[in-house]
């Protein structure tokens, strides 16, 4: 199984269908043990690159981040704002200018 | 079962242990089919980031892009460069300095 189909695996239920989401998941698997991770760091930048396309607060996303002897990984689960709102956005800027 | 688990469960057999991996994974359940997917630009700044990090050659890069009716899944899979190669560029810099 691959990790795509487990994405296809845990669609959300019906009650949850309303929110968009977006996940990243980071796994760095390492072969020297003593170098730094880099994957917190690289969550902060993930995460700007994300907010060029999609308006969203911080506390509509949660970060996971765990490591074992030779695995580290990130799990980043944003909720998307909904697409009304954004266009509203968009709307008030143009009266704005 | 988490995705973090799905990561543990999927650790390289013991021959492929040597290289360093670092995977990328992005799900975006939409709620609105209509607008343009951003994922295939998000997967060019994703690299640019991650280039940042770790010298990767474009050919040590493999994605793979699937969508179905509510959700797109976007999976980056890196071979990085190993510890020993990019602390010897480090010391060719020093010494062309």
């Amino acid at each position: 199984m691959s990790l795509l189909d487990f994405f296809r695996l845990s669609k959300p239920k019906t009650a949850e269908i309303a929110k968009e989401r977006l996940q990243i998941l980071v796994a760095h698997q390492r072969v020297e043990r003593n170098r730094p991770s880099y994957l917190p760091q690289l969550q902060q930048e993930l995460l700007e690159v994300v907010r060029k396309y999609v308006n969203v607060d911080q506390e509509a996303i949660s970060v996971k981040f765990e490591q074992d002897d030779n695995q580290e990984t990130l799990e980043l689960n944003i909720v998307l704002p909904e697409f009304q709102s954004e266009t509203e956005e968009v709307k008030d800027e143009q009266v704005n200018i």
